[in-house]
């Protein structure tokens, strides 16, 4: 599976928290980053390119900092041109057509912010519905959002698991289970160049196992 | 009462709704229009004349044809640009606070498509959500969205109505009761340079007969 991220950050290189996920995806040969604004400094989206690199993946991520609720402005001038473009062609329409669509999102202010009686008084969810439309409208497959509020603020150890969290959610399948967890987790281990398999073997026979035993215990209580 | 109309429009001389509405307003001195595709043709804001528009009005309307269920991407800019350094300065946000700020959006698709069961799923009011989520942190009054639905294939009666409601959202106070709309529409006869008000004073004063006569009834109704 191939996996276009379309990150949409002014600062790019500025931004802590877009390196930090951009660090996890390097081994990625299957990943495609695609940063609009060092691609296009003076805003003008290349429509013909970027249908392309849309047809060529299976999976598309848009990755953004939350500005004034929404994206950045440049990937809305992304879609005003490529998607005006593809919904006027038939044949890309179809091709288009159950991709799998994700949303990696940035947020500065705090999650409780967003729910009814915080400072926003609406949800991530609800904010986000214009590309849930978008997808509607293409057939996509909407992934559930991947939001990530105050980076900065996050222990080390949180930020560990936000980085593999964040490589699954670009990298795995789509529904995510434990079972489809652990499969991921084995196959990037052995295929992995930096990491001592020998010394993670015992680990994941383990976590192997745990897995089994869930399932057996669901099994257990689908037969009650 | 001053209005701004932000007007974001990649092309507005080919727009019949857009023309249609702006030819509504020639006559009113205390509306400005502000067209951002014009004024800015290659995308670069000056937040410092923006800031001064927004600041020297009482109500702002953002303008739009719906692009893939939000506003054209140099609208956006605009947000970026403008409301971050608005945002960014106490006094600028307290003179913020408290103005009117509303939604002219022009739809190409029926209005049916818009609920839950329509082609799109989801409602206008949801997916104006994020400029909602503006409107609070200003501390703005959100108006009803006008929304223009088709436009193309409205009736030349249906179109006038439009017009009439347009002009009275840009001018008219923001609560739309019978007694309002009747002294606006007083004010707009006998201000008016084109219009005959000798010809219109029995049709107005039978409006306002007959409004007085609602309001005897509520009167009457309340009283019981």
């Amino acid at each position: 599976m191939k996996t276009l991220i379309i990150v949409a950050h002014p600062d790019v290189k500025g931004s802590m928290s877009q390196q930090f996920f951009l660090s996890g995806l390097e081994q990625e040969k299957e990943v495609t980053i695609h940063q609009v604004y060092d691609s296009y400094p003076e805003g003008k989206i290349d429509k013909g390119k970027e249908i392309e690199r849309v047809l060529s993946h299976d999976r598309i991520i848009f990755q953004f900092p939350l500005y004034w609720y929404s994206a950045p402005s440049l990937l809305k001038e992304w879609q005003d041109v490529v998607l005006s473009e593809i919904a006027s062609n038939d044949s890309y329409m179809t091709r288009v057509a159950g991709k799998e669509f994700g949303i990696v999102v940035s947020i500065g202010s705090k999650e409780t912010s967003y729910q009814a009686g915080g400072s926003v008084g609406l949800s991530l969810s609800e904010l986000m519905k214009p590309y849930q439309a978008m997808a509607t409208y293409f057939g996509l497959d909407f992934m559930p959002i991947f939001a990530n509020y105050q980076f900065m603020y996050q222990t080390e150890q949180a930020k560990k698991q936000v980085l593999v969290d964040y490589q699954y959610y670009v990298t795995g399948p789509k529904l995510k289970t434990l079972a489809s967890r652990t499969k991921w987790l084995r196959e990037r281990v052995r295929g992995s160049q930096t990491l001592d398999a020998n010394l993670l073997a015992p680990l994941l026979t383990q976590l192997e196992e745990n897995c089994e035993t869930i399932e057996d215990l669901n099994q257990t209580l689908a037969d009650m």
